[in-house]
């Protein structure tokens, strides 16, 4: 795999993969039209993604739908298991330990850090709550590679330089802070704030 | 306003905005090279985005910063309040009623909705749970211009066309689900596993 896939692209390999997931149950082939009408992208946006990684419809029939889905699960790299470590126990952090659809993904919390003393080694959910200290030694036993941080803004850095510490690679925040990464970590943000900003712009501007 | 604005700029300006009301504990101005260190976008990135609005910089001193944030807060709508209405009184929707970045940005959680019998009349977090069928009512009432979803995926649409029909026209969905609305409503989503999905991407693909 070396071409270079546009971000954009990454992610509407997501949302196909979630239509697919749906498809399979009922059809074998599905055409990039029906595709389209699923997903909301033109069928010549969704040609041109799925032929950056060589898959093309054939005539008359669309795409074989497990092939298609077997290609982009490997593209994403989750045709395996993910060890993930979550950094903030509080509400948000519950949430996504209450989150079906990780697991679902090979997404699986293995570890959960937290700096509350009243915190650490209790239970929620079934996840032991672990002091920041055994961060780096679980991350290692455990096989860590991908960190989640639920942490309060003026703590965020601190958690992230934990992690990077401690050798994950690729964190995702919801801290509505910019926090910075050395070059090789791959950090992405969920800001609610951000996406809610957007909505109170369309409304202000009254366009879409 | 009229004209049209790139959405990753909108974006921008909120990223803008949140180093703004930092510096400005400190500084009265910023030139675009101090920006662009603290948000990590480049100063001419910054210039090209701020001028969509008519703000420039002054030469040798930079930026405004109450000018450029009240700008900023103009643009994106949030120099005033927004009723939310929240569907879904799950983890996920009980982590939002506890974040408080929503209050200090203008988003007031007016009514929280849910469909089960067991939530409905409950509180959580000072927040009452009301039941759908009460959700137009309300809307109405309360003035509600903007939705948030966070029922599971099966009851994401449903959850959707009850706010699209009671008028609202702004809705962030959390549901890992696509759903349609009307071309007048606008609909961002926030989907974890794609998030995470562009993280093993990165992991896999071994680039950035």
């Amino acid at each position: 795999m070396n071409v270079k896939i546009p971000k954009t692209t990454v992610s509407r390999l997501s949302i196909y993969l979630r239509a697919l997931n749906r498809l399979e149950e009922e059809v074998e082939t599905v055409s990039s039209r029906t595709l389209s009408e699923i997903v909301g992208f033109t069928a010549a946006q969704i040609r041109k993604d799925l032929a950056y990684f060589g898959q093309f419809g054939v005539p008359g029939r669309g795409y074989y739908i497990t092939s298609l889905k077997e290609g982009i699960m490997r593209i994403l790299g989750i045709n395996k298991d993910w060890s993930v470590a979550l950094v903030g126990a509080g509400h948000l952090g519950r949430a996504l330990m209450a989150y079906k659809g990780f697991k679902q993904q090979h997404f699986i919390i293995s570890a959960v850090f937290d700096n509350d003393p009243e915190k650490v080694g209790k239970n929620y959910l079934n996840h032991k709550i672990f002091s920041m200290d055994e961060l780096p030694r679980l991350v290692g036993e455990r096989k860590i590679k991908i960190g989640v941080v639920t942490v309060p803004s003026e703590e965020a850095q601190n958690a992230v330089n934990a992690l990077v510490d401690a050798g994950v690679k690729a964190i995702l925040s919801f801290a509505p802070a910019t926090v910075s990464v050395p070059p090789q970590v791959k950090l992405n943000r969920v800001d609610l704030s951000i996406e809610l900003e957007g909505l109170s712009y369309f409304l202000t501007q009254g366009k879409k």
